[in-house]
This record gives structure tokens, sequence and C-alpha cells, in this order.
């Protein structure tokens, strides 16, 4: 029997080309001009690269419904799509944080604004970097909607149509939680708040953003295409939705306390960017009236200012929230395995399957610091 | 038999409908909490308004196919798809060119903008603003999608196959189209180079966004859901292309010479904007040197202060450019109405429907000022 580790490699290389496939797809349909290239180039280098972490996910919940190895379905245009509409969501987050690089190379943004300073246009080398990486990001959005119209044309309607639906609920949540992920950085705190960072937005917040979109939706697409009943669906939904949560929240304890080296971001960059975690909300709640007051104090920093409390942050966070945090994990991990032995002595899932799902909860929860 | 015009105010109310419904469809999906409301109901007023025009020519299309009269058909959903990716597009356009109102009312980031301040937030009210407006198209377009994919489940496979491809192909020309006007407008110009605004690039601009997205997509959109033949969508093309191509270069005019009170935009707006237009490239051509050199240095100030030359390029543009692009003009709107009369002769449409187009086409070519 194969388990997900071994074939992960070969079907990242089929992901990989599915993508390039699908981008090529969507340009056959535009013009070729050398002015074109610049934008279907950038195109390109976005989704070069990637863990592909979604696209996996929809040919574990293939497998898990058709009872078959991995792999074994053609679902490239479906894995193009989640990938295309991630470097599409991507692109966008980086216009709206800011951020000069994304796993080590300049962000979209960044490349169009240095394009425009090297060959001196006119106008403001920053507006047209951001101007062209939203266009980016539309094209990327609209190529990834060609590849799931196309995949959901090769399989029954009924499941087509599920298919599609659930795509589209996919986007319009990361639409929606990332407004409110924005939406809560910007909100002052009140030292006498116990909830003034609310735990249930946040939360809310890691539901849309990380669990259904980087999890939930992945894995239940692939069920979706295989025609999985409404009670295989729900038993899948329980055992990774938990899951999906404990990895955001994990990857928030790398946020603050990840060695640069390792996650590629800068030290304590949730930090910087005022991000309102379930770890900070925990550690809040926790916190004297000092400790709260230097919280707020930080937030109140422009952002380039607040690296200088890191250091105190961390110290408070770690004494306030993290065993909080680690057992919320622990908690969420263990309701997880619980929803797969369940769904494994109902004969919902066969063994085989099982397998793979205890992996993929492995690499979605292990920790890695 | 019912004329277009006739027809026009009870298919817009249909049309208003239906993208609040479609819009609603989509919320359904989301949570209910007071915080999103912000984004859904910024996303409502996005679509509150607008002249409908992509999804009337969606109906004009199955009207001809149909042989039926205008807005028999229930295309709903389609037009809802139409008018939700127009006010996408429209909220990213109006960060990209940082403009304060539309019709009228402020743009979507400047929305949010103001509600930042008006709530003393944390950080930047404008890059709030930006962000919102950004994640506000994102779920525009969203729903768009959602809409065309639930039309595109009532009626035949075939027919829903060439719809979601074709709309497929209008939203990446679009976005490239629009990476290209944004990218024209950076050019430096050399005034010793003829073609220095290159009329070839402006019109290619002008077929993507223009022409293709405004006119011949909607309307074959609308063909291809009644089951055009490959004959009837050629000669539907034939006609409103050239029609399209007209109804941009007609308001190139306006951008220039509008009055401000009719255009509802600021007096030579594209002139500030440095828009590359066909009229811009064709005085350019006809300019003297001193003339170039004074359109030259207009481009090179900033936005903010071109205003300054506005009066002078107005008048070269009347001596040098006008004639000839009100000649290229006529000669659009006639290729589109010989093509007419060719599809009435070989009965590809009938009189009605010839009677539709043409109210159509002088819609689209008509001289309003």
């Amino acid at each position: 029997m194969s388990s997900l580790s071994s074939v992960l490699p070969k079907l990242r290389s089929r992901i990989d080309v599915a993508c390039d496939q699908a981008l090529q797809r969507t340009f056959d349909t535009l013009i070729d001009m050398p002015e074109a290239c610049e934008l279907l180039n950038g195109a390109r280098q976005s989704v070069a690269s990637g863990k592909r972490f979604r696209a996996i996910g929809a040919y574990i919940g293939a497998a898990v419904t058709s009872q078959t190895l991995l792999g074994t379905h053609d679902l490239e245009d479906l894995a193009a799509g989640l990938e295309l509409y991630q470097a599409s969501a991507l692109a966008h987050d980086d216009v709206i944080d800011h951020a000069d690089t994304r796993r080590g190379t300049p962000t979209p943004h960044r490349t169009f604004e240095t394009m425009h300073r090297d060959r001196a246009w006119l106008g403001s080398n920053s507006d047209f970097g951001q101007a062209a990486a939203i266009l980016l990001g539309d094209l990327l959005f609209s190529a990834a909607e060609a590849a799931v119209h196309r995949y959901c044309g090769t399989i029954p309607p009924l499941r087509g149509g599920a298919v599609q639906s659930r795509y589209a609920t996919m986007h319009a949540e990361v639409a929606l939680g990332q407004y409110l992920d924005v939406r809560a950085e910007q909100l002052p705190l009140d030292p006498a708040h116990d909830n003034a960072i609310d735990p249930v937005l946040v939360s809310e917040v890691v539901r849309l953003k990380s669990a259904r979109y980087s999890v939930v939706h992945p894995v239940l697409l692939g069920a979706n295409a295989m025609g999985a009943n409404a009670d295989l669906l729900a038993a899948l939904e329980a055992i990774v939705h938990p899951w999906g949560m404990a990895f955001q929240y994990r990857d928030d304890v790398l946020g603050v306390f990840g060695d640069p080296e390792v996650t590629g971001k800068p030290a304590g960059d949730d930090l910087i960017e005022g991000k309102r975690t379930l770890l900070l909300a925990l550690t809040w709640k926790n916190a004297t009236a000092q400790e709260r007051h230097l919280i707020t104090q930080t937030f109140a920093l422009p952002t380039q200012e607040r690296h200088q409390n890191v250091q105190q942050l961390r110290h408070i966070i770690r004494e306030r929230g993290l065993t909080a945090l680690e057992d919320t994990i622990d908690s969420l991990v263990s309701t997880g395995n619980a929803a797969l032995d369940r769904a494994l002595e109902e004969g919902l899932i066969n063994h085989e399957s099982a397998q793979i799902l205890r992996e993929l909860g492995m690499i979605l929860t292990k920790r890695s610091s």
C-alpha cells in the first residue's frame, strides 16, 4: 500500500504540470503580443512554486471516496483550479499586506514596481506595481474558474454541480474571511475589556481562511467529484475540520516564535502585522493590566516601529497564552482522530483511507518547532 | 412589435432584481454576523445602479437567436453574472485609478476609507479602504461566477459549456486589456517617433476592454444560451463588433470635450489620466513638433498638475485628431450596418431582430454631443 508521503513527490509534479497547462489554456484564448507577456509571465511565476497543499487535498478526498490509490483519477484541472485560485488570492493579499517577498522571491506587485522603475516609465512605480498585481490576481482567478469549469465538464452533471457550487462557496468565504481578518487588525484595544480580542471572531476567521479553505473544501471537492454521499461528506468534514483549525493555530505559534530561517518570514511577523490570532486572544484574556497596556501600545505604533516590542510581547504570550493554545490544539487533534475512528467503525471509510487521512492529520497538526 | 427602447425600463428592473437575488444567494452561503455586513452591504451598493448595458446585450442576443420578443427568456442569472462581474472590475479599476467617485457616489475604496476614519481605527485609512475594495471586488467576482454556473445548469450542457467558456474568455480578456491600458499610460513619449502612441496597441485595448467586453461577449452569450449556430454567431459578431469599437471612440471624444455636468467626470478627464486613446494617437501622428512637445510635457507632469494644459491640448486634438477619428467612427458604423444588411439577406436574422439590432447600433454609435 502506498503511503501519502511516498506519493507526494509524484503528485506534486503532476500538479505543477496541470497548473502550467491550465494557465496556457487561458493564454491561448488571448492575443499573443510582447506587452501581454509581462502579465502572462507574471502569472506563470506566481503558480510556479507552492506546497500544492490544496490540490493534494482534492486527490485525498477522491481516493478516500472511490477507495482507490491516491492519484488514480485525473483531477488535474480541478487541482489546477485550486492552485491558480490560491495564487490569485496571494497576489491580492500581498498588495494588501505590502509584502515584499513570498517564499524568498519578490511579490508580484514588487516585481512590476521594479520593472516600472528599471524602464524609467512615467508616474509612480508603486502605483503601477499595485495596479498590475491586482490585475494579475484577476487573471489568475479567471484561469482558475476556467479550469474548474473544464473539469466539471468531464464528470456527471450532478457531481459537476456539487463541485462548482462548493468551489464558489469557497472563494466567497475566502474574500469574507480575509476582510474580517484585515478588519480585526484595525480595531483599537481597550485594556479594560477581557474580550477586546474577540475569540469568537478570531476563530471565525480561522474557520473561513484556513480550516475550510485550506483543508475542508479541497478534500470535499475531491469527494464531491467522486460522488460522495452526504454521510461520507459529513464524516470527512468532521475529521479534517478540527485538524484544519489546529493547523492554523500551530502556524500562529510559528508566526510569533518561529525561526526566520525556517519560516521564511521576519521574526515575530504576526506581532508586527498586528494579526489577531487565537494565541493573542488567549494571551489578552489572561494578561495583567500592565501586559495589556504593552500590547495596546505596540499595536498603536506604526507597523515599522513595532519590532522593538517583539521580545517583550513574546515573553507575555509564552506566559499567558501558549499553554492554553496548546491545550486547544491537542483537543482539536483528538476531536479529528475520534471522528476518524468513528468513520472507520461505521464503515464509511476503509483501512487504507484511514491510513492516508491519519498521515494528513499528522502533517497538518504535528509540532514543527 | 416592441422596440428596444420601449422594453428597456422593464428589462432594467428585472436585471436589478436579478443582481440583488444573485448576490443574496452568495450571501446565504456565508455567515451572518454584523462585521460581515460591512462587506456585503458594500457589494449591494456596488451593483445597485448602472446602465445594465451588458445584461441587456445578453437579452438581445437571446431574442435574435430564438426569434422571440425581447425579454421572453429567463436569463436572469446570466444577466446578474454580467453585471456582478462588471461591479467587480469597477471596484478594482477605481482602486487602480484612485478614483473618488463613480456615477456621483463615492467609490468603494473611498467608502471604506471614510468608515475607517469615522471609527478612528488603527493604521492607515487609505490602506484599509484599498484592501477592503480589493476584497469587495473579489467577492463580487465570486458571486458573478456562481450566478453564471447556476444559469448554465438550467440549459442543455452543450450550450452551458459554450456560455461558460465564452464568459471565462471574457474576464481573462478584461484583465489583460486593463493591464495593457494602464501600461500604455506609463510609456514616455518620444516626439521624434510618429507612432509613439501606437494605434495598433490602442485599438487592441479598445477591442478587449470595450468592443468585446461591453458588446460582443454579452450579445453572443445570449446567443450561445439559445444555441446559436456558428454562422449566426459570426454574423452577430460582424455586426456588433465595429459598433462596439465606434462606441468607445465616441466615448473617447467625450473624455476630452465632454461636459462634466453630462458625463459625471471632470472636464478633460482622459487627458488628466494620460489615457492613450485612438483620438490621441491620431492627433499625435498629425501634430507638429511643437504640439507633440506640449503633449509630451503634459504627460510628464504629475496627474494633479495636468489640468493647466487641458485647454491647449483640446485645441490641438480638435485640429489634428478629431476629423480623422470621426471618419474612423463613420466607417465602423457603416461596416456594422453592412454586416446587418447581409445577415438579413442571408436569412440569418429576421426583420424584427434586425430592427432591435439597428436600435442597439443607434444607441451605441449616435453622437451625444
